[in-house]
């Protein structure tokens, strides 16, 4: 039927559509039938935006992202002061006629509003200048005498005055939309009459903990039980990235109670993460209980380890989900890969990874197409750092042994001895 | 008088003799008459012990510093269990005789404490081994009849067996004293089965502003007044330290009201940092108050900015305190090169500044005999870090501009551009 033709037909009573919702579109599969670890990235980010800002105290914004372009409230210093002992003046009234000075001023005790024209103010240094003054003349610059002053030298606009705003205008932009409240960037404000500032707050973190065979540590272990190590290392691991971590242990596999246990902590939660023990239906469970409650998108990433990657936007207020693999070392590395830049795009803080460089001590392989994150411990001297993969068979003890991710980059297949290889160190930045 | 002559002399009764309170010795001066930086830092250092630890959670205890060598308090994994279908056993039963096993065994349905000698019990992949077996005789390896199993070929002890302990041995050594509870230590505690830790905790610093002058920052400002800007800067630097921060601020020079609130606050401190405004009159109000409540040492330092340095043990606790200048910057300057390192003796941890290195873009300047810290701007790319001197004439505006010190050591007095230097970087490390 062509489009525009006239129609016999009945009219056609649309049924109303309710469309499902759904993530959107996730990024094309490479080669391999693999996600991009950059295409994941951005594509989690992009599910994702920051935190509203809100007005803290300086204290309480340190260390955040500062919201608002932000400029001076006060001249530093506030008044013009007189550098020396002397006379409040005005400049123009101080005329020459052929080289002679020729006015004399009346000096006067006070000045109410403004200095009067052709007077003058005794002041003594750091005495604030009257209104309409704009030098101070040295007391050895005039003779007074009944009153009246007679110049014997003269002074231009400014001089022998410290000039309010001389160190800060009013007004100077001080700070920027995206500047970071560091303890430097406080000092700034709190001297130019600042004390708070519109910045992004700490992202709140629940980290859950679930698993049949999962048991707080302390307690005693039943056969096919381990203590719960997970859920403590990425609680930690977000609290050093600046969020507030809340961690909740919810050791069963029963998809109610999990389903209950997140809904009900998804109202103090910017981001959740789920932290599972190692078995397949620790993980299935998860993955269920989160298609339930959320949209879910799983992708097989090129990455090594931590493959296996599931994100979801859960609940009502579609709260990002982020569910880490059971594996301790696949945890840790998807949380730095994956997490970490999505705590600092709810932070409003740039997302990208800062790596370093090592000088690798011995050979490190990878396979091409991949993203390959060793685990590393670096030596440094003052002039260099060297790197040495980490490949204790216990693999808590293998992070714990490890203070960089030796990050080999897609296109990388080998390192040599004594080449420079990318690292992520993990504590601090 | 020779020491066991007997004496004939009335015995002498000595006076009490009451020793003035002081502080030790302080380092001599150089042949310039100033204290070197080394020796006031080891000095300041001397003075002040380490908290002392508490047992806390691990979450508690994170990125402080462990008081003890820690165990691990099982073995991963927990029990030995089987890896394939078969039969648990002892080895020691399993016979040869001129190469052809003699041995049968009795098949048990269950084992009441050990496995009975001589007898076998089938498991599962997963299935835990009972006490007395060490190995699990795979079920192809015997031909069962009536209740007993005919071996066909024979295993040694711990073959087809997950062995306890294979990934941590119980006892193993975990983290010794002086280790950071990092996030990966975290994970690895947790998973052996330990929820606490001894570590000296966070430590409570009371930074108390004064001064006449000065008043807090969003207040109209009178004549001769200024915004406080350094306590809430040093605030914020003791945070980054890791210290838990009360700011308190009494702008008077008043000594009673000063000391009253010093004495008021040494309950919740464990350092006192003042902070005054830039006169003369609040720098000695501070020092006389500090001299009336405690053992002062005023000296001299081969340090520029921050040449006068004052620091006490005030109260009847001994509180340290340190007393920073007013200028902002000699304050920011002194509290990296003594207040960190006291922090860090406070928590336990290494206190020596960990200097990165940077190629100069510019001459910088120096004096012999004087450590020098020039406040500076990186910019890194993959390969190096430049660094830049900042001199705007602004103290608070130099300092946010800035994100290292540049360290110019006593024997350093120029350095061309293109050359490297030392630098400290002032965000996070």
């Amino acid at each position: 039927m062509a489009w525009f033709a006239r129609s016999k037909q009945e009219p056609v009573v649309d049924e109303e559509v309710v469309e499902e919702p759904r993530l959107p579109e996730p990024p094309a599969l490479n080669e391999a039938g693999l996600r991009s670890v950059a295409d994941h990235t951005a594509y989690l980010l992009s599910l994702v935006d920051p935190l509203r800002p809100f007005g803290m105290t300086l204290l309480e914004g340190w260390n955040q992202v500062v919201c608002e372009d932000i400029d001076s409230m006060i001249s530093v210093p506030a008044f013009s002061t007189a550098k020396v002992d002397g006379y409040a003046v005005r400049s123009s009234d101080l005329t020459e006629d052929d080289g002679r000075l020729v006015e004399t001023l009346d000096v006067v005790d006070a000045v109410d509003d403004r200095l009067p024209i052709g007077a003058a103010l005794p002041v003594q240094p750091g005495d604030v200048l009257p209104a309409g003054a704009n030098a101070v003349l040295p007391g050895t610059f005039a003779t007074v005498e009944e009153g009246r002053a007679t110049l014997i030298e003269k002074v231009e606009a400014g001089e022998y005055v410290r000039a309010a705003g001389e160190h800060l205008a009013l007004g100077t932009r001080l700070l920027s939309q995206g500047d970071i409240l560091t303890e430097r960037a406080i000092g700034l404000l709190a001297g130019a009459g600042i004390d708070k500032a519109m910045v992004r707050p700490r992202p709140r973190v629940v980290v859950i903990s679930s698993g049949d065979n999962l048991v707080e540590p302390g307690v005693e272990l039943a056969p096919g039980e381990s203590a719960d190590a997970n859920s403590y290392m990425i609680a930690a691991a977000a609290r050093a990235v600046g969020a507030t971590v809340f961690r909740v242990a919810v050791h069963t596999n029963d998809r109610e109670t999990i389903k209950q246990v997140i809904t009900d902590q998804l109202i103090r939660a910017d981001l959740v993460i789920s932290a599972t023990g190692g078995s397949r239906e620790d993980y299935e469970a998860m993955v269920a209980v989160m298609k339930e409650i959320g949209l879910v998108d799983e992708a097989n990433v090129a990455m090594s380890p931590g493959s296996t990657q599931t994100f979801g936007l859960v609940g009502d207020e579609q709260v990002p989900m982020l569910m880490l693999p059971g594996n301790p070392v696949s945890a840790y590395v998807t949380f730095h890969v994956f997490a970490k830049p999505l705590l600092r795009q709810l932070m409003g803080a740039d997302t990208g990874p800062r790596p370093g460089r090592a000088i690798a001590t011995g050979t490190l392989r990878s396979n091409e197409g991949q993203l390959h994150l060793l685990r590393g411990q670096t030596v440094s001297d003052q002039k260099v750092t060297h790197v040495t993969q980490v490949t204790s068979p216990y693999a808590l003890g293998q992070l714990a042994e490890s203070n960089v991710l030796i990050v080999m980059d897609e296109h990388v297949e080998l390192v040599r001895p004594g080449e420079a290889v990318k690292v992520w160190f993990l504590d601090g930045e």
